[in-house]
């Protein structure tokens, strides 16, 4: 009795869990630098993907990336310069999570960088996110540094992030974003690894809103919008965040409210077990296509917090409403309906609306359950960009989280909550 | 020996008709009054769709529309002014094909009408199509006449028509349709009865245009290509009007080149035998489902040369693309699959960049081959708009050709070609 008792309050826990999630409704508010944006943040903090680590652990294109933000915002005159002030305490780096913020890739947030500000309209909680930077490989957050990635940075800060500001600030109400999320569902995009039709949804959604800007403002703007496909994935991960944080801190649910990565660690969180992270090791590549000659030996995981996608049922949980990603990242249609149907086995309920028009429209995987992923086994499937060990993205494909993060979670709610 | 050398060549003459289908490269290079743009067209002109049948035989809402755009286009007062006008041959009436025009649904086309000029970069060939009346059931082509689709009408041509023609003409080039397409494949569409990501992709690619217009002119059109997901249907008609065109005349091709219905028969032509048209009853629904209260007795069919597209391997013939059709016209992804499949056993070849995600990218089935569809009994399948006994649209559905129009081409085919 006792054991089911407690298993039907863990259930009533996450279904209380849930019931937040999907009353969440994601509007994108404004654009502004992280200082004005981030709750806590400072002039000398720089924020990176995944659980938070000692500065010497941080390694590689990730270790690269938080030296550019330092040298980028002004904090340092070198990279080297940027290693002492790191070491000093001149700089404090601390995880994106924390600041109701998410990294793509590295995840690099610095003061002066634009975020999209996305706020759920009953609560008021808030999710932010960094702009794409563009289609080049040759990317901050994909551990590369030059005079041609500061331009981009400083391009971004003064003249997109601003003029993209106007445009929303001058929308009443803001832009929702769940309707842009639902019907790009639709139109083979599971918001993660693909957002090409939400892309071109939010522009449409935008167009009067340009017509209204100053044309020489207008522009470039919309030569940003339309230049790639990827714009909107900043815009889903800071809606994700926001959703995602409607589950956070439910006392007695064994649901996962965040996933994350740094270069050495992937980690979860957990709604009733505080903001505790649990940690592991790097994600298996399942599946996965590598561009021009590279191969599985130059893959360099740099971190990543667009998992937080795969909370909210979308990324790997919807892939299959999203059978194009299969020339991107590689897999086959049957496999990726595969991939889908098992997310079922280890999530606690179905999203109302976000739906799977190939599984005859069924709500997509969503609220993954520590409790499940330990008893099966199966372990959450991401879809993600790939970097390399030279830097840059080298590629796309399909991440396998490790089981030992839910193993330790699930056996210290049992020891705790249950 | 003879036998498999007539086979040869035509198989050898449909590989020519296919490849000149493939090069085509339909561009939307104007928008005007038909009278301007159809060559044929006249003042007193009426087209309307279908094989051109004597005025009589027009019945239901389709005749109800062909006397509407006679009033709309001031040859007669009224209903009954035009009926006469028409017998007494003060009015034209004629099928559209004939005018390198293709009509949705009833297919009304009257001199004033705006229609999009398509055009093939290379050979000249155009391809026109009227302007979507917007997503009121209440339409013209859905057989209904009303003071309120005169207003929407003349709205269409004094606002909406000059406005898009504006910007069109602005770019430079024109508007490539073809990319258009193979994106929207891989967004949910089969461009027939789904055209939501095409018509948001047409409107990223005219922002730039938009933003060069008068903001006067630049909102009613912003506020018209957005408050639906049908515009670009019409740009597809006219594209596939376009593409199919280049397969017309080939000597010894058995390939068909239009399909099209009016009240009250469905027509094809073939690529071999000149512009006559064989003709047969309407076709079988096969799945569909109907808005409200409809039934299967409320259908009407009232015309449409929309089925262009299945003729250029979309619509029903790349139904496997476009998943979330399933909560518009009924069915299951299985059934779609199952058709589209079925759709390579009458074809001759594959479309080199029109290609289906969840069948591994491959080319969808192209090129209706009346000798195949004789010798399997199977027949096109098409995605249409369905309308009701009482006029406008009461839902949509999968169409099934009738047969006899293939076996008797095919019969002739083989006293006069092969």
């Amino acid at each position: 009795m006792y054991v089911v008792d407690a298993a039907r309050e863990i259930d009533s826990a996450n279904a209380r869990a849930l019931d937040a999630l999907f009353e969440a409704d994601p509007i994108l508010v404004d654009v502004r630098p992280a200082i004005e944006a981030l709750p806590g943040m400072t002039a000398d903090t720089v924020l990176a993907s995944g659980p938070p680590m000692p500065w010497p652990s941080y390694s590689g294109g990730q270790r690269v990336a938080v030296l550019g933000g330092i040298v980028y915002e002004g904090l340092a005159r070198s990279l080297e310069d940027a290693d002492h002030a790191v070491n000093r305490g001149d700089v404090r780096l601390d995880g994106c999570h924390d600041y109701a913020c998410v990294g793509s890739l590295a995840g690099i947030t610095t003061a002066s960088m634009p975020v999209l500000v996305v706020e759920d309209a009953r609560t008021g909680l808030r999710g932010h996110c960094t702009l794409f930077e563009g289609a080049s490989p040759e990317r901050l957050n994909y551990g590369m540094f030059s005079p041609t990635i500061v331009r981009n940075l400083q391009y971004l800060a003064e003249v997109i992030g601003p003029a993209l500001a106007e445009a929303v600030r001058s929308v009443p109400g803001g832009i929702p974003l769940r309707p842009i999320i639902e019907r790009a569902l639709r139109q083979g995009d599971e918001l993660h690894s693909r957002n090409t039709a939400a892309s071109a949804l939010f522009l449409r959604d935008m167009v009067p809103a340009l017509l209204g800007l100053a044309p020489e403002r207008a522009r470039p703007l919309v030569e940003y919008l339309t230049s790639g496909d990827y714009f909107f994935l900043r815009a889903s991960m800071a809606a994700a965040k926001c959703m995602a944080d409607h589950m956070r801190g439910t006392t007695g649910s064994s649901l996962v409210t965040a996933m994350a990565m740094s270069c050495k660690e992937f980690g979860i969180r957990v709604a009733g077990l505080g903001d505790r992270w649990y940690r592991g090791p790097l994600p298996d590549v399942e599946a996965s296509m590598l561009f021009n000659d590279s191969t599985a030996d130059d893959i360099e995981v740099m971190g990543g917090e667009s998992i937080i996608t795969e909370v909210c049922g979308l990324g790997g949980f919807a892939q299959a409403a999203a059978f194009p990603l299969q020339s991107y990242q590689g897999g086959q249609p049957h496999d990726m309906v595969r991939r889908n149907l098992q997310m079922y086995d280890i999530t606690a309920g179905e999203h109302p609306t976000f739906r799977i028009p190939f599984l005859k429209y069924r709500g997509s995987p969503v609220g993954i359950d520590i409790k499940r992923v330990a008893e099966t086994g199966i372990t959450p499937v991401m879809d993600v960009g790939i970097a390399g060990r030279r830097g840059g993205q080298i590629g796309a494909g399909v991440f396998r989280a490790p089981l030992q993060p839910f193993l330790d979670a699930w056996a210290d709610f049992q020891r705790n909550v249950a």
